[in-house]
């Protein structure tokens, strides 16, 4: 009896050891996936977000890297159908942005706020920001990244530097310096939709060009 | 003595059922986790990545979005002490670069090739990509979640639009069309680097500015 207790208490050990030990091992292949199997998702079913999700999603872009820490990006959350319509009523991808529960359009600030330099005694004064996009850029591919990690679908449709940024900018207010630079659809994918192998082994340089 | 061994296999079954329950839930949270830790790293220890895992950190690059697909994404992967030298050999920033085992150069052509619009039968012609920047820095993203997730640290330093890309594109001869964007140091942390919060609500507006 007591044998077989120590057998059953030594199993359960092993199973425990199986759960944890690869933990690390799964955590990595896990966000690994998650990269790979992003795909750009256009057409999603009628379940709306919550608030809590679209909370994950902007937590995710706010989680990207930003030159100097300046984080020149902002997020207009759309989810009203007039403001959809008014945006994106026409054209042939209207369906994308109409049918989905939320469109999250990313914005950037062009300009920011520095000291002169040599002068810290000097009231900063507004400067170009001259990374303003590539922040903005990195912050929407964490977007799309937690959507799939979350079981979303979304896709990246460009605004900047498009002829389509004046419409933009005026449906929506923005001030002078923050330009739209891309608007991101996102909701439950409505299909099975697959990514794209892209992996070119001949784009990789070794040392030089 | 059946019994016993009755219980024991419900017992290794409640094991494998608590392994493999919440194994979607933990791929979410491990994906978002490594977007949500992705941090600047830069000081690195000796040990030298394998070709396994610099492949994979360009295949996540790889897997970035790509408008029209053109895919304008090059790596020069930079592992050759007299290169990293003679490009990184100078500058304050100078050892983050030089204690680095790889440093990936992330390039974008600025052009492509496509038929003259309402003309399938004539000889397609080199075109600007005016995204040629959005995709690759999306590719940069994914290469800097790639390392996180592997238990690496990198850095997003950027060479375009700086003064800094004469010397890279001589110094790797780049082609005329292909713009160095940023460079990614990539190594073993040599500290407990932290995540910045960057997490600010107000930077969330609702269907308007």
């Amino acid at each position: 009896m007591k044998k077989l207790l120590l057998f059953t208490a030594a199993l359960a050990m092993l199973f425990a050891g199986c759960c944890n030990g690869n933990k690390a091992q799964d955590a990595t292949e896990a966000a690994i996936n998650t990269i790979m199997n992003r795909k750009s998702v256009r057409s999603y079913t009628d379940q709306k977000l919550t608030e809590q999700q679209i909370e994950t999603l902007l937590k995710a872009a706010m989680a990207a890297p930003s030159a100097i820490n300046i984080q020149p990006w902002s997020f207009v959350v759309i989810d009203d159908d007039a403001v959809k319509q008014e945006i994106w009523g026409e054209g042939f991808q209207s369906k994308m942005f109409i049918s989905a529960p939320v469109v999250i359009v990313v914005c950037g600030d062009t300009k920011t706020m520095r000291k002169p330099s040599g002068k810290p005694d000097a009231e900063p004064e507004e400067v170009d920001n001259i990374f303003w996009d590539q922040d903005c850029y990195a912050a929407t591919e964490n977007l799309l990244l937690a959507a799939e990690a979350m079981g979303l679908g979304a896709v990246w449709t460009a605004i900047y530097p498009t002829e389509r940024m004046a419409r933009v900018c005026e449906k929506l207010g923005l001030p002078a310096n923050v330009k739209p630079l891309c608007a991101v659809p996102v909701g439950y994918p409505a299909r099975d939709d697959q990514p794209k192998d892209k992996w070119k082994p001949e784009k990789i340089h070794r040392n030089r060009w």
